[in-house]
């Protein structure tokens, strides 16, 4: 069994190919839910929605959001109403988030909606929140603090960001099952994601990071940063703000007590030796994933190191 | 100025007329909220839409509920979650669903909330809800209680009914400005609505019958009976479940303690004198509403006589 640990659009690249790569069924995607807010009243769950329609063949790759052709009448509407409209909320997205919304106001956890919602999708991967319990990323900027959704949508993560926190980390608890996957994997893939935003959230989440340290199994992360730059995403603004060089090393380092075995792109290649000198195996590999079939060769290359 | 009162479908029809046939400012239209109902953890006001949406201009005429030109997106998904499919809900229409839920628990009340909606929508005419509070119609059938929806949507109403019953009807208050608009009127419409589910829970809220004896206006209403049988709508099988006469007459029983004119069908023309006899003022006249013609002509009969 393989554990994976996500945020969503650049994670969802490699989940990809590893779901293609490896029988699904033995699958725990352990996704970021600090991203999760409440929008029209509706609870979203942006990365869990990613991964989740990636998993099921769904998902609109172009956009790296939502599901491909979906439509977008009732979101007019809701704007209509004076609703924001800055969160792009797709028809078919939407019956999710009233799906969730629902089974949650009766009483489900957010990973038996989770499961309810993989399901009906037809996913075979288990697809996991980091936690049943609300923790929320906040940006502190220059005016105040603000969700993640606000910096990283309304904003298109413009503005200079001072610090990132975890409300409610410390106090909640990993979600069933999401520990033992971990110690009980037989691998360990540390997804190209944003390690501040995405993959920070689920180290914050007390337990995690001491059961990826305690794992037998081999740790394995794939750099979200090319030389100097996130491949997608905020991750380079974010790492810089919170005083992390910019790099694969700063990922590295920020991994160093746990990651086992770091893959870094080609064009870093000068960078391996500082990474080992941190006691980390390090691989220097083809990690852009433009097509299918790039997905897939790094999902090989990952697995095949397990 | 004018009150109304309305269910959906049918009376529907008349507040169209009416609202081209007056000045729409000069109209408060008071409608049934005991089909209200929740679906999908969303709020929804079946009656309260249809005037709206009628009074927007948006209604689908044909379907007799909903948005015209409405898609089905988001519903079908909600069906692959499981959710219930049979109320058949609209992407635009389940915006004015979402938005009507997130308001009602951000604090508003559902007068307010409708006022939203209307603004929204550029309706100039005060659309209330009959009270602020949870009123539910209950059928009851030899197999045990069912809400109206279920009764009227998913069951086509079809099957024994021994009663109907208007939950919390007794504890509710009118809504702010209802009572009001009926004492100060010039004039009071009963729509041609089902007597005993939409008329009925309005007349149950308490203080409405009592303000429709005392008005000075005159209060006119009209038949939605037609030779024995309802225009549209289980309006005939409840009366008679009700032990009421299924006819023009039975319906001017039920209104004989507040109404002075009652418009019935040229087809009930013999049934002219009895009604009489019970000391309202009859009129016969064209009352089938098929085309927008005869909902504006039925209007300026109605409206000519306040």
């Amino acid at each position: 069994m393989l554990a994976v640990l996500t945020g969503g659009t650049g994670g969802a690249k490699l989940v990809q190919g590893i779901s293609l790569e490896t029988d699904p069924e033995d699958l725990v995607v352990i996704c970021n839910t600090g991203d999760d807010f409440v929008l029209h009243g509706l609870h979203i769950s942006p990365d869990l929605d990613t991964i989740t329609y990636t998993l099921a063949g769904i998902s609109d790759g172009k956009k790296g959001w939502g599901i491909a052709g979906d439509t977008f009448v009732a979101l007019e509407w809701l704007g209509r109403y004076g609703g924001e409209s800055w969160f792009k909320l797709g028809d078919k997205d939407l019956a999710t988030h009233i799906t969730r919304t629902r089974l949650l106001s009766e009483g489900l956890s957010l990973s038996q909606v989770t499961d309810h919602i993989r399901n009906a999708l037809g996913v075979k991967a288990k697809v996991l929140p980091m936690s049943d319990d609300r923790v929320e990323t906040r940006i502190a900027t220059p005016a105040g603090e603000i969700s993640f959704q606000e910096y990283f949508v309304k904003r298109r993560w413009q503005g200079e960001v001072s610090g990132v926190s975890f409300a409610g980390a410390e106090r909640c608890r990993s979600a069933p099952g999401g520990l033992d996957a971990i110690r009980e994997a037989t691998g360990v893939i540390i997804c190209p994601s944003n390690p501040v935003t995405s993959i920070g959230p689920i180290l914050a989440v007390p337990g995690i990071r001491a059961a990826l340290k305690e794992t037998e199994a081999p740790v394995i992360a794939v750099s979200p940063i090319i030389q100097g730059a996130a491949v997608s995403g905020p991750a380079d603004r974010l790492m810089a703000a919170m005083g992390m060089e910019v790099s694969s090393f700063g990922v590295a380092k920020a991994y160093a007590d746990f990651v086992d075995l770091f893959l870094i792109a080609h064009e870093d290649a000068a960078l391996q030796e500082k990474i080992e000198g941190l006691g980390i195996k390090t691989i220097v590999a083809s990690i852009r994933m433009g097509s299918l079939s790039d997905k897939r060769s790094l999902a090989r290359e990952v697995v095949a190191r397990l």
